[in-house]
């Protein structure tokens, strides 16, 4: 897929920040102010509510990436923001919100019906993105991931062979089958979990990090509450990034 | 209980160590190059393993305190190193050892009776020790506790009003009392546990962790076995300690 820069803006930081569109999927590149070598690359996950909603965060999380030397990128997840809906994954979504009203355990059907397509399709489109980025003047490896859909996260790192080092967040709906795929990562990973989300299954998260493959994993509990990740292990996460990535 | 110096030497990088006695328990004192203001202090546990042993895991976390404007300091356990041997904890240990060679799970009565008399007696002397080191000049408030026995650390944070953070290693036996002793702990507090160290119980570990009434607490799990704490843990509990005690 070709990757077509639409716009560019240099924010106050002297940061550099690019729309782009990689087919019909849209994206947002961030590169330091200065760099005298090619910078590594961390691709910025999110959750699939819009990347225009998720702005201000990963913006935030770019300005950290630059300051530390890196290239930040991200793209849109298929069925959010302004891409298609999506009536499978649109179904699943409705289907969890009613359990979760209804005081209901989400079942692993649901579960698997609102993860497995989402990875499924969305892996490659990162894929297909880091083909794009890398080639670009300015932006070389190694290649970080960090945060969004952690099950996104599980099966890039297990797959993509560019990617050197993945911060996760345990804190959303683990398919079963995304254990398996975990016990084949073998890359360095920080885990972080808020280990009061209620929305969280915590022995899920756990599970999920013991599975990993990795000699070099990390995990990382803070309390606060889902969206209350506090700033000392975002400082954290990002001097793991620089442990590793440079 | 006095507290008398017994000897000083300075070390490579200017950091001051003095040995010391409070009544007839040894001690160690550490205190930064060059300092305008007290230091605040930071009480370095240990395994009941003699402090000769220990030191020089202990002059490495002396000399990482010292280098972030903190004192450090730690004495003898009860029964340990040149104090005198106590029957009653030697018969627990022997028992335990007992237990672990012939692959037996290890019993609530054994963890009892090797931890809560060490704690009992401990906590009081560590308390003794505070009052001594803190009228010294160059000493001040606020004061950390690190490492060690972690019942010794839960009981001191739930008990001893002066400790404003800890750093606790959740790695060792937990008899069942010290999960109430926890939730009256609220002082913050930065967890260790080391994920693949086979002589602990994880499962115990992560619910000490659970238990702990402090607001700000934060767990970080690594691999590497019980000894294998890597470099960035030890610097992620440095950081701690400069939030919290500056």
């Amino acid at each position: 897929m070709a990757l077509h820069l639409t716009s560019e803006q240099r924010l106050d930081d002297g940061v550099l920040e690019r729309a782009f569109t990689l087919g019909d999927i849209p994206g947002l590149l961030w590169t330091p102010a200065a760099a005298s070598a090619p910078a590594p690359l961390i691709l910025l996950g999110h959750p699939p509510l819009g990347l225009h909603r998720m702005y201000p965060r990963l913006v935030e999380r770019a300005r950290r990436a630059a300051a530390d030397g890196f290239a930040a990128a991200t793209v849109e997840l298929p069925g959010s923001g302004e891409r298609p809906r999506w009536a499978a994954v649109e179904q699943a979504r409705a289907d969890l919100r009613r359990a979760v009203q209804a005081g209901e355990p989400v079942s692993g059907e649901i579960v698997d019906a609102l993860i497995l397509p989402l990875v499924d399709r969305a892996v490659p489109e990162w894929q297909a993105a880091l083909d794009a980025l890398l080639s670009l003047p300015g932006i070389g490896g190694p290649v970080g991931y960090s945060g969004g859909v952690v099950s996104i996260g599980v099966r890039l790192a297990a797959v993509e062979p560019r990617i050197a080092a993945a911060g996760l967040f345990a804190g959303s709906f683990v398919p079963r089958a995304m254990f398996e795929e975990a016990r084949r990562v073998t890359i360095p990973l920080h885990v972080l979990l808020q280990w009061d989300d209620e929305g969280n299954d915590r022995q899920a998260a756990l599970d999920l990090f013991d599975a990993f493959g990795s000699r070099d994993k990390s995990l990382h509990a803070h309390m606060g509450g889902h969206t209350g990740v506090p700033r000392s292990a975002a400082d954290s996460a990002a001097r793991f990034f620089v442990r590793h990535l440079r």
